[in-house]
């Protein structure tokens, strides 16, 4: 049950019903395409009329087509319905440390060119050469309708409703309007988002068929930090001020190795790739810094090398792992006890090594959730080769075409 | 923006847009009493002649009634409008370790009659005892209208749904199929709920006109335990399996003291009522048990007792609580960090020594908070006189009336 806000209400007109039913049959659509009218209304439990003229609205609003001509054993034969995105088209772009990755896709997160390359650290160089890359893009694609917007998600604190890049320490960027330089410069829409937030807008809005854990779930990057992003009825947490999600940054031990968000005993000093690396090698997890991101990049040396020596049969390798697993069940242990979402989607590199570590994981949830049946919350670990930054990034950009009417 | 579920969906119907905004007029209604039609028209940028139509199917819905005359400069005189609610009734419950508290009150919350008394342990003596009690209560007032329900909140895992208790440790209680009893008992509706929960839905539904923190909080409750509820987007998070919001067994020190759900480190360790009794008279933490909550009973020597002792200079009552402070000030940071919302209430007899320690709860949020703004979320202590659970109780059988039709 929600309490209606009343400094913040949306009063229902003539046009909303139909509204919601047209935005309910194009989810749908987008579900189950191809799709007939007759199935559409049998989703909606909607005579065959009444969705008719849902579909001619969403024709006439060039949001859906008909494609084929489906067999019928007698009368009409049914003329499929699809949801048009392949000619719609959007750009993603994820800015790393290391790297700033470029996509092209469709409305529905299909990929449609790539290109990865150096990150530009100086803010102006970075705008100036990322709207030539995505003109140079949109050109080399023969794009010739309007592309709808760019989606940009960075390592940090953003401010996706004014577009500022409120802190992202490891490109050392403060308190950048990056939305309007980046507007300005290419004259598209832009919309940014946080990475960590971002891979949960990925699976919110571009994955299909989720029935345990679609509306519900948090999602947990591990990388050089923890980011997640946690999506309560069927919407993403941003939070009053930009951090809600940060469970990387919730404690494991007060008086932990020293993290470098300043505070001791985070979740990812104890459980990111750095902190895996650095039990392997030796270093003094008290003492990671930014240098320690640059020396892996220099040594080339990942956590995917890791993973192998690990399968090789380097027990000191296997063993870094192992602990840092049993971490990563520690803290999803703490986001299953306060937000016990329906699921939970695991992401990055140290999920390659998903056979090895999943009992560690389990065994260390057990030991601090609170019940049994929330101990078997379903974990999912989705594939690094599907880049959900990226296709987050692209989310900001289709969202809105699919997105729930606000109302009352 | 919210993702529309494709399996599980509200079509909009004919009469959807209007429902939405007669929900809405209430709400407007029960904020703004007594209101004109000209204010409401106002207020939800209406023609007059629209939001008297509205009004009148609330009157005839009996969910508002005409007042008073009021004065105009010229032509007719406005009719004050008001929510109904002094003659629509509800019981609410509170059960505690060690004792259960029964309040007769109106749909508002306002306290019409309460009642103090031993918890009865045998679920049978219990259910019947209640029962017998809510008869009496009811004919004591001379009460002529039907009682609309009787919410209960328990301290434990409670199924709200289904209505079972799941585990309640303090009673001794695990797998009780408590709402059927109790309305077989009392033959009126019945609602369960945790205790944390209940009271971020007191706050939610019963309170007034908070502008900040209205329909994104965490509401702490500081006792035996740390209990807490979520509340996003106007709507308490109850999670997959009931324990959304135990923010209380979230890790500060995975090699702490054991807390009594098994746990090591577990925030209420360090900061419950208990714990800082424990720190006073010395204590082990790690062995703290039920029994201490008898002990605690027996000498019949509370926190409040403490503070006492502490604004009358003892410096080792001043030092457990300051710690204890400290501790709380470190868990909602986690909170901030994570959820972020809007506003944090805090309720539970430390907060009576709120004057004392504010700044060392401020000052150990901002250890750990991500940014300076985050750090400076509004906090607002209730007052315990309010009895937060009774009216969460009372919140379970008002809620309905005023919640926002489901759609799409």
């Amino acid at each position: 049950m929600r309490k209606i806000n009343t400094r913040d209400f949306r009063i229902a007109t003539r046009t909303t019903s139909r509204d919601i039913n047209r935005r309910i049959a194009l989810n749908l659509i987008r579900e189950h395409q191809p799709i007939s009218r007759a199935d559409l209304a049998r989703h909606m439990n909607l005579t065959r009329g009444v969705v008719s003229v849902l579909a001619q609205e969403l024709i006439e609003q060039d949001l859906i087509y008909e494609g084929a001509t489906g067999e019928a054993a007698r009368g009409r034969k049914p003329t499929f319905l699809h949801v048009r995105t392949q000619d719609r088209l959007a750009i993603g772009v994820d800015v790393r440390f290391s790297k700033t990755y470029l996509m092209l896709c469709d409305l529905s997160g299909r990929q449609l060119g790539i290109e990865i390359y150096d990150t530009v650290f100086s803010i102006p160089g970075f705008v100036k050469d990322l709207a030539s890359r995505v003109k140079k893009m949109l050109k080399r694609h023969g794009v010739n309708v309007p592309c709808e917007g760019i989606g940009v998600v960075f390592p940090g604190m953003v401010d996706q409703r004014t577009g500022r890049i409120l802190n992202a320490p490891a490109l050392g960027w403060r308190g950048v309007d990056i939305r309007s330089k980046l507007a300005a410069a290419t004259g598209l829409p832009v919309h940014v988002e946080n990475s960590g937030r971002a891979c949960a807008l990925a699976q919110l809005w571009l994955e299909n068929g989720e029935v345990t854990a679609g509306h519900n779930f948090v999602y947990v990057s591990v990388s050089d930090g923890v980011g997640t992003g946690i999506v309560v009825n069927g919407e993403l947490l941003r939070g009053r001020d930009h951090v809600a999600g940060e469970f990387g940054h919730m404690t494991l031990d007060l008086n932990g190795p020293r993290c470098m968000c300043g505070a001791n005993g985070c979740w990812e000093v104890y459980t990111s790739n750095l902190a895996t690396l650095s039990r392997y090698f030796g270093w003094n997890l008290s003492k990671l810094s930014p240098k320690h991101l640059k020396h892996v990049e220099r040594k080339s040396f990942t956590i995917v090398d890791l993973i192998t020596r690990a399968r090789g049969g380097d027990a000191k390798a296997l063993s870094a792992i192992q602990t840092s697993a049993r971490f990563l069940g520690l803290g999803i242990a703490a986001i299953v006890n306060t937000v016990n979402p329906d699921g939970i989607y695991l992401a990055g590199e140290i999920t390659a090594a998903w056979d090895l570590i999943e009992a560690t994981v389990r065994s260390a949830m057990a030991e601090r959730i609170l019940t049994e049946a929330a101990a078997h919350t379903p974990l999912r670990v989705t594939s690094a080769q599907e880049y959900p930054r990226l296709r987050g990034a692209a989310a900001l950009i289709a969202a809105p075409t699919y997105a729930a009417p606000r109302v009352a």
